[in-house]
């Protein structure tokens, strides 16, 4: 399809979706180090994880050899409900900006949980199903997770339990909604419902709750009750879950024969970049190609940009396993004006690694007033009004397509829109009434949390 | 493409997308009766229309004969942001159902706006700018077409001013700072910025304002500010721009050898119904087709099944022309516990003239808490948080596929998905909540709101 002129929106058939999830660690010339034992500082073992997740999902943690995974006909099945989702040529935001460059993204809003999230939630929760546990928990901030997971729980029609930091359910009521709708209870945290919620609630009764306080009480009552826990972001069976988004953009791509020169994603966990770059970054490490990656972080929560590199807690709580990450700490708190998401202290271990060893080249932090006025330009001329999340990595591209502008190249340009704003207004209306502020980090805040990393 | 497997989505190619608008009355054997002056009593004129809306708008409400109209290239283009939007065939409702039928439907909320309004917004945008006109005037209710004449201005560059129901502005925040986020101006009605505002406000301090109200002082500004006035459904050249969704339909459907037998869709003020059925209808009344359409009505605002076939005003205001159609009378005010959306106390001419003529087959009203019962069995099985408008035809459709499983009968059954319910969170609480409730509509109720039918 050389030459064919490039539509507005590339669409994948049914049958050119992605049949297997592509697991970059066997491509990788170094592991990752591997899940500590924070009690006896030992590697985790799969007998360790068992109890808290699902077989299947543990085993695809641990694989460092297996390239590709079959995806089961089930996950394969519901995700013909929204993918394969479309790569769209920003035709519009070219002539915006009045740029050389080819812009693209791949969009991942078009489900009702509003984001990529889904990808990974209902592959873990087949293997629930299949694995007959009775039930999941986990917890959810921003809400996207836990709708992925009620909507992923309505159709294998397993029971799930939601903590959601309370705050967040408080000032969230829609969201907490769409995740009742699908059936999912919802329970703000911190909780009567756990031990560590009673003893946190006895501390401090007038609690907002944080994600580490809701991770805990779900892992707790998954222990308790016999079901297991899922987590939406980080640990690299989510990465490889999400890998299908960086596949389907490569056989659109191909399609017409794009060659990526610049490719930028969005990084709070990790998931959504490590699984757009996933195919593109393997290939690289095999010599394939020589594309620049970019993930963007936001001013306030910098763990690629001003973190370390070093063995942390994947949870506020410290009950999680060790991972070697880049990390803030899990003691750090972002600024409460920050409004943008990607707020986790750390980073994906394979990302990490991929960072750390070079393949994926660069982080960038944007202030939160500049993410938003280029959402508000991006939603203008494109009509999709995107998650602030999302709007880091549109900032960027449009910062390298405006170079492109200086320099005179027509670079091919891929970003991922990982989903939509809908439920994200109160943001939008504090950044129209010109109420939304910067804060720099500083180094007192950022000493506070490294002073939090476990010493090994 | 015959005895291929259908897939889940099917989409047409960008170039495969209609590049004309269907105008069904050019197929009609008899028009609707005109639009009359309600000073005079006459039928209206080209000149008493223009001040008020576009020119090219006026001649197309006004064209009897043209078959096909061309898409300017300017909207084609801005279709392609969210167009061709996929007919899904719903093969996980069917599963659910347990039904032998094959249930389609056309899913138009796959745009910010969240529903088929931008269809004819763009469209509406497109003229005014074209003609020059300084900016334009509306109003909203829910807030979908506030938002779609939002997206469609941001797009062209022109101011727009936005009347929303005051009630509605305040209870639905997020709207209101979605059409913001566009750059539309939004003014509370009743308001201080017009004779007819002030006059309202100085009866009615406290009043929470109505659609009607938010018309009148719509077209007032409009006229005063020399801009001009668009409204999202129920005249004539909306319903054409709408034509798209049903000629996509058709072409779809055509791809697999797909020949409908039912199709359904729900009725406010008949611009989706007009819209889907459109082509269908056309080549009923030139007997190529013996397709059943059914029309879904809210209990609550039951126009034409319980309305008169009469001359009205468009508006509680009573300030535009008449218009031959079915309705309860501008005066009729559907039951306040009503949360379902399609208030509109009339209907489109043409779909009013369709049913009186018997193409339309059916008229069928529903309750609410069937709709919402349906919309959320509709969420968990296809993966869609559907509007409540929506819904409406989700419930007939799950009714006409239950009726097949008893006899039976393998029918293509069709309908519209008009939107998304990520706005209408408050309504799903509600319902959830067990604190929703229907009304039966009184003989009383009727009577008031056909007390309001002008005398002629």
């Amino acid at each position: 399809m050389k030459n064919k002129e490039i539509p507005y929106k590339i669409y994948l058939s049914e049958e050119e979706m992605p049949k297997q999830w592509y697991n970059i660690k066997a491509d990788m010339k170094e592991q990752h180090e591997p899940f500590l034992n924070p009690g006896t500082g030992q590697p985790i073992t799969r007998d360790e994880l068992r109890p808290i997740f699902c077989d299947e999902l543990v085993d695809q943690e641990l694989d460092t050899t297996t390239r590709y995974f079959d995806i089961p006909k089930e996950i394969r099945d519901f995700y013909k409900m929204y993918r394969p989702s479309p790569l769209v040529r920003a035709y519009f935001l070219e002539k915006y900006l009045d740029t050389p460059a080819h812009i693209y993204y791949k969009y991942e809003g078009t489900n009702t949980s509003g984001s990529h999230k889904l990808n990974t939630a209902i592959a873990q929760t087949y293997y629930a199903k299949k694995q007959g546990v009775k039930g999941l928990t986990t917890e959810t901030g921003a809400g996207q997770w836990g709708t992925a997971m009620s909507m992923a729980c309505a159709y294998f029609d397993l029971p799930l339990k939601v903590y959601m930091v309370k705050v967040s359910s408080e000032q969230k009521p829609y969201r907490k909604a769409v995740i009742q709708t699908y059936g999912g209870e919802v329970i703000p945290s911190p909780s009567e419902t756990t031990e560590i919620g009673r003893k946190i609630l006895a501390e401090n009764p007038g609690t907002g709750g944080s994600l580490g306080c809701a991770i805990s009480e779900a892992v707790e009552e998954a222990v308790k009750n016999n079901y297991k826990y899922v987590l939406g972001s980080v640990l690299d069976h989510v990465v490889m879950h999400q890998s299908i988004i960086g596949l389907e953009t490569k056989a659109a791509l191909e399609k017409y024969d794009i060659k990526p020169d610049i490719m930028i994603g969005c990084a709070g966990g990790g998931s959504n970049l490590g699984g757009l770059i996933g195919i593109f970054a393997g290939e690289k490490i095999q010599g394939k190609n020589d594309i620049h990656f970019i993930a963007v972080e936001p001013q306030s929560c910098p763990s690629m940009t001003r973190g370390k590199y070093a063995y942390d807690f994947c949870d506020t709580g410290k009950t999680t396993p060790l991972a070697k990450m880049y990390t803030l700490g899990a003691g750090f708190i972002p600024s409460p004006n920050h409004a943008g998401g990607l707020r986790y202290h750390g980073m994906s271990p394979i990302v990490s690694k991929l960072y750390h060893d070079g393949i994926l080249d660069e982080a960038r932090t944007v202030s939160q007033t500049e993410v938003f006025k280029a959402a508000e330009e991006f939603a203008r001329v494109e009509g999709i009004l995107p998650a602030p999340e999302s709007s880091h990595a549109i900032k960027v591209a449009m910062d390298e397509a405006l170079k492109c502008k200086e320099t005179g190249e027509a670079k091919n340009i891929v970003f991922g829109l990982t989903g939509t704003g809908y439920f994200d207004m109160t943001a939008y209306m504090q950044y129209n009434a010109g109420e939304m502020s910067d804060t720099e980090i500083t180094d007192e805040m950022l000493q506070k949390g490294f002073d939090s990393l476990p010493k090994l």
